[in-house]
């Protein structure tokens, strides 16, 4: 028992490392970018307040785990950003060897445990997964959107490949995709978004 | 519909405050001090983990919920070291009136459920409540010691202290307060802490 404890505690140190792991989002509270660990809390948060839009039924407490570990594999990989124009070869295999390392520090059954959650969130194949990933996509946007298109602007981003980039939403949550639509159309009105 | 999306988006950005709210506790995975948000998403993480160690029965998605939300008052009312030697008096006060206004700007249902949720993780008064407020003091202890004691050093705070003040533990989660007078017992003997 006493082995089984130290491996979890050895995990949540690691896992402090995410903390060190920047994003290209800009923070509406304060003037900086966001880590990828507070990044973690605001969209596990927001899965509980927007439950209601999910598309499909869904376990809240699932999409909740898989949002708190979806984004550990940066630790090793680092972030992508979500507009860059060619993705880079190799970042999907740095991902599963990083998903390889950090789970396997946990006892076994939870190693096996978290990996299938963190496999379906990647293979997108899930009510929850669906849904998650639609969350993922929809606070970034707000980010931009509420810091003037800051992160827009520094990457010369355009309208439509926002659009494109974000369509995924309709597929876990229409509602938000909604949203998220009006919210890129105002953003190009007010001169945030580049057409 | 559209007002009550409208709301609990408010509510969403409003948080983003949180991750302006410094701590005392210095990082392992990067050499800065931590903020609040990423604070909770780190011990939501570990409730997951050590959900095994809890004393009594536990709902899980409870206590992730109760630990998401249990530092937003921070966002008014500042963080509050835990080995300060006098309480401040109008502390108690500041929390009650940010939660007041944190969570009204939600819909009520939403505002009534989350409410009740910190009110209990305040007033101790579930096993959900308990074990969230044991891990609530381990992290800080691992952060402590995995930094050789820098914060206990920053505030001169000695072991009896750390012992007073952590004791709760064993109200949530026995096997958790072992390991944590052990982890105090050696951090005197390694010179983390004065004893």
């Amino acid at each position: 028992m006493k082995q089984r404890l130290e491996q979890q505690i050895q995990f949540l140190l690691e896992i402090d490392k995410l903390k060190a792991v920047l994003r290209q989002s800009h923070l509406v509270g304060v003037k900086r970018r966001e880590n990828s660990a507070e990044h973690s809390w605001h969209v596990a948060l927001m899965a509980m307040i927007l439950a209601e839009y999910a598309n499909e039924p869904i376990d809240i407490l699932k999409v909740v785990k898989m949002l708190l570990i979806h984004d550990l594999v940066e630790i090793d990989a680092g972030d992508t950003y979500m507009y860059l124009s060619t993705e880079d070869p190799d970042q999907a295999q740095r991902e599963q060897q990083a998903a390889d390392r950090l789970f396997s520090l946990l006892p076994t059954d939870q190693a096996v445990e978290f990996r299938a959650v963190w496999d379906e969130f990647e293979a997108h194949s899930s009510s929850e997964a669906r849904y998650a990933k639609s969350l993922d996509r929809l606070m970034p946007l707000l980010h931009n959107y509420h810091t003037q298109g800051q992160s827009w602007q520094e990457h010369q981003v355009k309208s439509d490949l926002v659009l494109e980039r974000n369509a995924y939403m309709a597929k876990g949550a229409d509602t938000l995709w909604e949203y998220a639509q009006q919210l890129i159309k105002d953003a190009v009105d007010k001169g945030y978004l580049d057409k």
